[in-house]
């Protein structure tokens, strides 16, 4: 059985065969043009399976999408970064071009399922996994099978509320894990720190642009000991702690796969974080060492949407 | 097939048949004595069990219990109403006195089956129950099934944290929902407005015993345009309907079915809480008339038991 997977960021999109083992073959990755209509970007698509796909038959294709899908019809509810991707018939679209079964996920439950599938979730009973990034996505796998809600809200922890009574949010919802730990999120954390005079290395490593400073030179200079950057990193540990546990009273998973971009901080983002978890869960263990990062980088999602397909396809 | 269920809280136990169509049959409730020695309990247990059963021959018991459970060995982890119920193997002594087959299952869960199957969340694809009383009990049903996590913390929601920088909170959590929204967070919410000095009917309702002073006086207050209760369940509201929205989030329940004593305040409490869900989910919408009452009032418990035991024996 050959399988495509398709990832379409904002940004770029990657296609690729995925093999039974979740390797990629063929794989290549082209410019979104997000901002082009609908119709060229699902034409774009449909062009890069063909020519990922060359003489072999095709069986199926999974595409994983930034934005929540209807469960049973395929349909992408809006994708921020998409132009016009709001009620879009993604899946039928790209079937009508190419002629095979197409299943539909939203990415972030994509690279949930390779990670538990082919990753860092690969022995647990269930997981969560955590992509940090711009945004903060999520997707909970239970034995195999991806939590799928009634309506595609499911597991968009980004959207939970860890400050009920905050006066702005994320998706309409107030104090969120989104925008109290993404990408902006942080990077304020430490302009608000400077800003406040304290000493720290982070002005020197962004070259004082501090426009361009990412979580990276904030990373850098908390694993220089800047105390500073340590804080910012222990504040959003902390909230994606309360984020985490949540998670955990709520569906009980044994393990938390944390990616994205923003997971490169690695054990200045990880030492906190599970230290926090462990203060907050004192009455019901949680077993820490089962917060671990992501294994599969930015194939995860790929990899995903090609094991989602061959699911939902018989 | 005859099947037994037990309903067992800190004050006192019911047994009941529990026929294929959620009806009771030679129903009794006895106390638990709840300071009494484990194995005296369990005797009483069977005993009640025995007379139930009369000369009808069972088949299996379940039995709801107010503590977290094992999953795999109905193990109780612990049961804090309940003298000596840690890591206390419920169902395996109470096998030794009966001889038939027995689940296991926490009470909370125990509810929300039973409202699954036979009252106000039947015709649902998905539910999430919330119990409201002493504390903040909870389950969540997804076609037809309970969602029950690796270790036994699953749907304790109770204890997730809608306030992440809160001092205290539940069950070694920090800003927890039961911490806010328990009875006696409700309560000590009108105290501290009326030590303001507010005007208010409260004192009045509860004979200025104010250690007497129940949810219901304040809901009785708030039906009488009492301003002060009214914003003491305004608040209520408020911080469940963050712990609502949260779990949509995470496992996209298409009803929510709220029971339990404080839920008798009715109106009161459901108006400002679908204001304050609907609020919160102005991008993703959800129906707030799926917000709605329990039906099966404290037979919940006893017949969500036997749905359980039921599902698991075969």
């Amino acid at each position: 059985m050959s399988i495509l997977g398709i990832d379409l960021g904002g940004t770029t999109f990657k296609v690729s065969i995925v093999d039974e083992h979740g390797q990629l073959q063929n794989a290549l990755e082209r410019d979104t043009q997000q901002h082009d209509p609908p119709e060229e970007l699902i034409k774009r698509l449909a062009d890069a399976a063909r020519e990922v796909a060359g003489d072999q038959k095709i069986d199926a294709l999974g595409i994983g999408v930034p934005g929540p899908i209807r469960p049973d019809s395929g349909v992408c509810v809006f994708a921020p970064n998409l132009n016009g991707w709001t009620e879009f018939p993604v899946g039928d679209l790209l079937r009508e071009q190419l002629g095979f079964p197409i299943s539909v996920i939203n990415d972030a439950n994509a690279a949930a399922l390779g990670e538990a599938h082919f990753g860092a979730g690969r022995d647990a009973h269930s997981m969560l996994m955590m992509t940090l990034g711009t945004g903060v996505g999520s997707g909970i796998v239970q034995q195999g099978k991806l939590l799928n809600g009634f309506s595609g809200r499911g597991a968009e922890l980004g959207h939970i509320s860890i400050k009920y009574d905050a006066p702005t949010g994320s998706a309409g919802n107030f104090g969120t894990l989104e925008s109290e730990c993404g990408r902006d999120a942080i990077i304020n954390r430490a302009l608000r720190m400077l800003a406040d005079g304290h000493d720290s290395i982070i002005p020197e490593l962004c070259d004082h642009e501090f426009s361009e400073l990412t979580p990276e030179h904030i990373s850098r200079a908390a694993e220089q000991n800047d105390t500073i950057a340590q804080q910012v990193w222990d504040e959003t540990a902390a909230i994606l702690a309360a984020g985490i546990v949540n998670t955990v009273y709520t569906v009980d998973v044994e393990r938390v796969v944390i990616g994205g971009g923003v997971s490169a901080a690695g054990k200045v983002l990880f030492d906190p974080l599970r230290r926090a978890v462990l203060a907050r869960t004192s009455h019901y263990k949680f077993d820490v060492n089962q917060i671990v990062p992501a294994k599969l980088g930015n194939d995860a999602g790929l990899v995903g949407a090609a094991v989602w397909v061959k699911e939902n396809f018989r």
